[in-house]
């Protein structure tokens, strides 16, 4: 490795590898070394996220969105109520303050959708030509609210625990995508990019020991990172199980895709003790960001380091690989 | 405005009109109107930064010693102690590994200076030519130590504070400047860039009512924003109190800049009751950042929105106004 290349970025194999092997080697606090998706300082989650998506608008979101959707996402995901949002906005010379106007105001209209506060910020312009438009950081502090200090972690799996995944797969990544409009392919996909929060909340009564959104590397990737990360286990998925859209389904078909592996920014997958497993899903159900909730697996028993299997629609098994390679570049 | 333009992130006038006339518009917390350096959440401070320094490295540092003590001076100057740091990397596809490894080393070394955690990232890599080498956000997170809760802010100087600057002004802006090799001078001009946390904690005993460090926009910036953000108070500021080393200023006579418009990474301007100005100024030169403080001026009476009078080396008086256009871009 002596040049980074765009698979460093794509959230899949090249990006655990940069980060494991190459950034840590550097940063070495034990927060930063768990790959989760935020840093537990006290009863408080600090996380961060930089937004580089192309196209900056898109069916269903625009990088401003996303920016808050995606970090508050990350802070949810760890159990965490989203309260304070920074943003850094660098800004390429020449971009439209029109198209800036209407990006902040779909920050703000997610923030209060949430009811985060946007507290702090900072703008930096660079020359025409050195960046792409506009790139968006935004760094996120929420307050753990599990009861009774309860952390989710993947060391909290165990054997029988079922897995839930909150919606249809893929919308995000594709409707980004087809939004660049290079195969010039007509598509009623909107992207899933939406607050977790509100369905998060919900579940907090219950004995969930672990959660994630599939974004970057999708569904492939949580799962790989859940295999590898938790306690000699593996994990089994039923492919029946796995709730894809027709018409997302019908893009990969023609191009490709696997869904698996696409970006999700408005999905997140549960992980919850067996006995409570039909209550979450009833409950995910009833919240309207989770109505399409399916049970498409469960935690078995693993080795270190262990693998997803996935049961076909043919009856057959195969092994779900960590994504790798390019994948759909700057979906986020 | 139609368009963004470079000088709308030089730290001046413009910077001030699109944060103030166009951002504020749609982004209304009232931390975020406050236009301090970092948002006070309880008794916490939340600040970020982006950095887009050109180039990556200069004389005295690089941008990721300049994204730590950037980000920890912010915190530092509304009266925390920098604890934790995120880091958010956005890459341009090529860039060189063994460059960004040097950059995380001095990354590494800054932070351990000050004591400052980085307990959260994120890897963002886009495509040649889509970005200038790599840009990093730092978001952080400081407690405020003043004792008995004392929050600095503009509103609370008062006729009769006295006016320090930590040491000589404008290094930063001309190393970084220089080191674009554009005009081919040699100079050992050296960059300030330094955590002014160990400094300031040793002031946290005294009646200090406000502080700044003098990042874009310099010195004119701050006192500027200082004399339109206090109450009816003016500035007075004596010139020939003002450090700058020979070195500068030889660069500045050259080349026809301002000292006092130029950005520093590692100065603070430390507002405080006369009757202690005395001591906080010989606690200051006892540490090695403040070798070379010096008491440049005093809040005078003034009127909303206030001016800031300079008395010159020939005795006679000069406004101050807040600084305009491009400045010097990408200068940190």
């Amino acid at each position: 490795m002596a040049k980074i290349e765009l698979a460093h970025g794509g959230g899949g194999r090249q990006t655990q590898e940069l980060i494991s092997r190459f950034f840590h080697h550097y940063l070495d606090d034990p927060e930063i070394r768990k790959l989760d998706d935020g840093a537990v300082i006290g009863d408080q989650v600090f996380s961060t996220d930089s937004y580089v998506v192309k196209p900056l608008f898109f069916p269903g979101g625009d990088i401003g969105k996303l920016a808050v959707c995606g970090t508050a996402n990350d802070l949810a995901v760890m159990g965490a109520e989203p309260q304070f949002l920074s943003l850094g906005f660098i800004i390429e010379a020449g971009f439209d303050v029109a198209d800036l106007g209407r990006i902040l105001c779909s920050i703000r209209a997610a923030a209060r959708r949430i009811g985060v506060r946007i507290v702090t910020g900072d703008t930096k312009v660079v020359e025409k030509g050195k960046a792409d438009g506009l790139f968006i950081n935004s760094s996120g502090i929420g307050r753990i609210r599990f009861p009774g200090g309860n952390r989710l972690g993947m060391d909290r799996m165990s054997e029988g625990d079922r897995i839930i995944v909150s919606g249809p797969l893929g919308c995000h990544g594709i409707a980004v995508w087809l939004a660049r409009n290079e195969f010039r392919l007509q598509s009623r996909v909107v992207s899933d990019v939406a607050p977790l929060w509100p369905l998060i909340r919900s579940l907090l009564d219950f004995p969930i020991t672990f959660m994630r959104d599939p974004t970057r590397g999708g569904l492939a990737q949580v799962l790989n990172e859940m295999a590898s990360g938790g306690r000699h286990i593996g994990i089994e998925i039923d492919e029946r199980q796995i709730p894809v859209s027709a018409a997302v389904r019908t893009v990969c078909d023609m191009l490709g895709f696997d869904p698996l592996v696409l970006a999700n920014e408005g999905r997140v997958v549960v992980v919850v003790a067996d006995a409570a497993a039909e209550a979450v899903l009833q409950t995910m159900r009833r919240h309207p960001l989770g109505r399409q909730a399916r049970l498409i697996g469960r935690i078995v028993r693993g080795h270190p380091g262990g693998r997803v299997a996935l049961r076909t629609t043919l009856g057959t098994e195969r092994i779900i690989m960590p994504p790798v390679g390019e994948l759909l570049p700057r979906i986020c």
